[in-house]
């Protein structure tokens, strides 16, 4: 079968990512094919403990750059302990923000620039990019209407970014747009406005065109 | 007065650092000069929680890469918040290792090599590199034997690397003597074999030599 594929879901909170993850997964097990589904940061038992120190406390409690190479400390574990392995078995990753989440929300929204994003991408991440990324796209209050429909949630305490006002958010949605335009070939636009099912049965069309085996 | 002056003290083990920044701050404070004593990784609130994520654990917990960029984090916070506004007051800061260790340690020991190294350090540290590093160098056996007679220290749990071997250590020596030959305007290796007072008298002999200004 060779080498396994590896797809990113990136968006706002609440832009439905969780939701369309659950989905595609169970669509590629129910064709036996075998899937991780995974997260960022996170993943790993190493890049979990990373990602309580991202995720809880004040907005300001790090700079910039240091949350964006604490980031990349996670998603090195991540790639080594699970990505990696996985593809190389030939298994399916998805995985639920990978990179383009440090260049939209350290790079554009925090105002880290591209520069020394893509540097610690080329020594993190190197060659293991994902063959699709799907962009959910949402208004921005329409996003955090949703999130904090969402609030009793596990998710208790995650709320470092939820303080930041809708600028941040218009921000990082336009980092977001940015990336799709220049990755067109990797990246998807979705209007994630749509019904859940609609949103599902495009990513699954786009899935399906790339990827006919998962049809045949 | 200006800017303050940056000290950092590097070596394996048991070498004497702490030993010989304690006598250095001392000497300094008693001329008048406002000091900072602080430590790698460490020396802010959220450094010493990476710190904790690194020192403890067993020695693969982590890869060479996923261990560099945590190191860069810590210190990017610890310059931040600590280095850079003392030194902007004209302050001196005398660190317990520094960016060298990381170097000696996943550069050159645990095999990352230098340009990985070099990149983050370009990222992290930019243009704040240590006046003066004295690198302390002792025989590997030697400075093992110093650190398990301290063992009774504060230091319990903090164990990762005591578990790897004498060539581990070797090729750690090796690494701060090669940055020591690369750099000899900033570094100056000093024999800690050397009983505590002599070293400290060539410790504080250079820094005159360097500072004239602390004589005066
Ligand atoms: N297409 C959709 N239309 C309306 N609500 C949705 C849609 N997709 C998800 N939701 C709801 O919005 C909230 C956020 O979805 P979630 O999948 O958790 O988003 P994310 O993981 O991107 O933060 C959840 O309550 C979810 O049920
Ligand atoms: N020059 C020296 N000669 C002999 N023993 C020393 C010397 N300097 C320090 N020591 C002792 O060696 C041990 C390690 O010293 P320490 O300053 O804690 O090293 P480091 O901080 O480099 O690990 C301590 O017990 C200390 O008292
Ligand atoms: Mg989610
Ligand atoms: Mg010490």
């Amino acid at each position: 079968m060779g080498q396994g594929r590896f797809i990113s879901f990136e968006g706002g909170e609440g832009a439905g990512k969780t939701t369309q993850i659950r989905r595609l997964v169970a669509a590629l097990e129910e064709r036996g094919i075998e899937t991780i589904a995974t997260r960022e940061p996170g993943g790993t038992q190493g890049a979990e403990e990373i990602r309580a120190l991202l995720v809880r406390g004040s907005a300001d409690r790090w700079s910039p750059l240091t949350e964006a190479l604490l980031h990349n400390a996670a998603r090195s574990d991540h790639l080594d302990r699970v990505i990696r392995p996985a593809l190389d078995r030939a298994a399916w990753v998805v995985t639920d923000r990978f990179a383009d989440s440090t260049r939209a929300y350290q790079g554009h929204a925090l105002g880290l620039g591209d520069e020394a994003i893509g540097t610690l991408e080329g020594l993190t991440v190197s060659f293991t990019r994902p063959d699709i990324t799907f962009i959910l796209d949402l208004p921005v209050e329409e996003g955090l209407a949703r999130a904090r429909a969402r609030e009793a949630d596990a998710q208790a305490g995650e709320d470092r970014y939820e303080g930041l006002d809708v600028t941040f958010h218009e921000k990082l949605r336009q980092g977001f747009l940015a990336i799709a335009r220049a990755e067109p070939e990797r990246c998807m636009v979705v209007d994630a406005r749509d019904p859940a099912d609609a949103v599902s049965e495009i990513i699954w069309q786009e899935v399906a065109r790339r990827f006919p085996e998962v049809t045949g």
